[in-house]
């Protein structure tokens, strides 16, 4: 079996130890299934930073470029607050997903049932929640040009971002919601400001024609964003998958993840376009969470966000279905037996650290 | 006592039925408490553009700009979904907004005792809710320019449209946020997104020196605006005046108005600068919730936001505090005495109509 080439990017605040739990988790499933998993390791963010005056070095770009596929711990903390904009810890994310082209942003919202009573949301409101935002990662306000602050005079400066989307950016997009949807309930919702914003109009536009082109056996329905926000919070099982805008995606993923009363749980996959000859796709996983400064280097991380983050490695980018649905299995189980991290902690559960969650995850795999 | 212009902007769906109860509180008004208001009538959103091609003729907004005050219900409906980009039935409320400049958009999200129990979030966590959104209206990615689909040839199209924030627009918006939190619990909190968004970087910067050259009394927090929206999901009491940007406040706003169980209750107040010599400021007053097309005519619509819109028009515009305290406490009484529209009928409570929920308030006023 060939080598699988992971390259590690563990960040700040709670990364690192986040990450320490799946290393486990990779050389446990290196000596017990053979997996053959190679693993390097860079620097992203404020450590980046610190050690070489960037959010990410070329060579370590480098390295994510070549490698099957990275993973990714969180950036940024208090630390770094006043570096410069184009080196604070985000660019180093926001380089990896655009020179990656990682256009695909897949953020499931689940809730598991072990944790439906810790949402701020009703039971009856969340308890088998499961759906999936496909969030468009390299275009809109986040990339557009320009991108500047002006001198004005007189005391006056003037902010400018730019939304923009091509065509076929929101071609790529829907495409990949549909694709998955036909894997899940076929039912995709797609969200944009059409009444107010021209890309939205266009938004709106392409995702249609590529419905009615190609996955017309899909149910579509338009939703304005505000409005799906709102029902996000109304009744969020109306929705299977959701497609949207950069910007927009990650406002709607942040409250559908917080719906799940666990953000500390959820995992993302941001993906490439398969190569049209290996048919390989870039990819980058990382948890929803933060680096949560706060609780750093405290060992009270809950590292399951970032261990179900390489079960989407795994699955996505590996095809390794099997183990995957192992991985998560095994998340589930120990959910079951009643182990909390402190951020998932409810009354008669026991509570464990990050070192803990992480050995007993790998107990059950 | 002089006499009180209101101009009523009544518009489509739903719009018509609630501004019905508000015409009649207003004459009540005037015949038990010699008010004194005035009211003219004109056209706003879809029946606009089929009366005269436009979502809001140069004559009603002459008579908008002249009136003390504009009550505005709601526009659109799928009737109109596919007339052209300018004259859509959303064109009329946004050139209201713009040619008014009411750039400070007030929208309380407020959890009324009696219906705590019909939000999808748990009772304790919106029971005694009580936040203000103060929400930028005139700039932003609403207005900024370019804001275009430009055809590129071989199927391309590019949406292009601009957010853009000059300094004296944010330190406008961020004065009116600490004013109004110095009434309150005296704690604004500002959201943007700095790691990502010039404009963003400039909000932090222009909210941050007005705090401390004149409002340092107040305590100011910062949030990204995901961030922001997860915090209220999870925890909405931690906040007490939020200021945002203009498509951040859209969600925001909308979010926070569907934690409290009952967006048929959320009014809004959206106000210009007061005039130099005569302190009067232009003022806009709406409803959160939208048209509704598919209740109405129907009778079923609930009244209360656009009543409680019309207490805020009494409070800001007249000065009528004694008066909309009285509004405010009849549509909590009357709720208290189990009356309900449809929208948030629950288990033992009475379900009524658009025309008696509008009775039964202007009978306790
Ligand atoms: C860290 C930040 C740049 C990033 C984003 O805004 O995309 C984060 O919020 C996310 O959702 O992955
Ligand atoms: C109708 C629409 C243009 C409007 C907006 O986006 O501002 C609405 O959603 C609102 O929040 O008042």
């Amino acid at each position: 079996m060939a080598t699988k080439h992971l390259f590690l990017l563990a960040g700040d605040g709670i990364g690192p130890e986040a990450m320490a739990e799946v290393k486990k988790l990779i050389s446990a499933m290196n000596d017990k299934l053979g997996s053959g998993f190679a693993t390097d390791e860079g620097l992203v963010g404020g450590c980046a930073y610190d050690a070489h005056g960037a959010a990410i070095s070329d060579a370590d770009m480098d390295k994510a470029m070549a490698a099957d596929a990275v993973l990714f711990g969180a950036v940024g903390g208090p630390k770094w607050d006043a570096v410069p904009y184009e080196v604070r810890p985000e660019a180093g994310l926001l380089r990896l997903r655009k020179d990656m082209e990682l256009f695909a942003n897949l953020r499931p919202a689940i809730c598991y049932p072990a944790l439906a009573a810790s949402s701020s949301l009703k039971q009856e409101v969340v308890e088998g929640l499961d759906i999936l935002i496909v969030r468009e990662l390299t275009g809109g306000v986040y990339f557009g040009e320009p991108k500047q602050i002006i001198d004005l005079g007189n005391g006056q400066k003037r902010g400018i971002d730019t939304q923009v989307y091509d065509t076929f950016e929101i071609e790529r997009i829907s495409g990949v919601a549909f694709e998955l949807a036909r894997t899940r309930k076929n039912h995709v919702t797609s969200m944009e400001k059409r009444n107010v914003m021209k890309s939205g109009v266009l938004w709106n536009e392409v995702v249609t024609q590529t419905h009615k082109a190609r996955y017309s056996d899909v149910k579509l329905d338009h939703m304005l964003a505000d409005a799906g926000g709102m029902q996000l919070v109304r009744w969020p099982k109306q929705f299977d998958v959701i497609v949207t805008d950069n910007l927009f995606g990650d406002m709607l993923s942040d409250i559908a993840a917080m719906l799940t009363g666990s953000i500390g749980m959820l995992p993302s996959a941001s993906l490439g376009a398969p190569d049209v000859k290996t048919k390989k796709r870039k990819a980058l996983y990382e948890p929803v969470h933060g680096s949560a400064p706060d609780i750093a280097g405290k060992g009270i991380a809950n590292p399951i966000a970032m261990i179900a983050s390489f079960a989407m490695c795994l699955r996505y980018s590996f095809g390794m279905v099997e183990e995957a649905d192992r991985v998560e299995a095994a998340i589930a189980a120990v959910l079951d037996q009643g182990l909390r991290t402190k951020d998932i902690l409810s009354e008669g559960m026991t509570e464990v650290g990050t070192v803990e969650m992480g050995d007993a995850i790998i107990a059950k795999f």
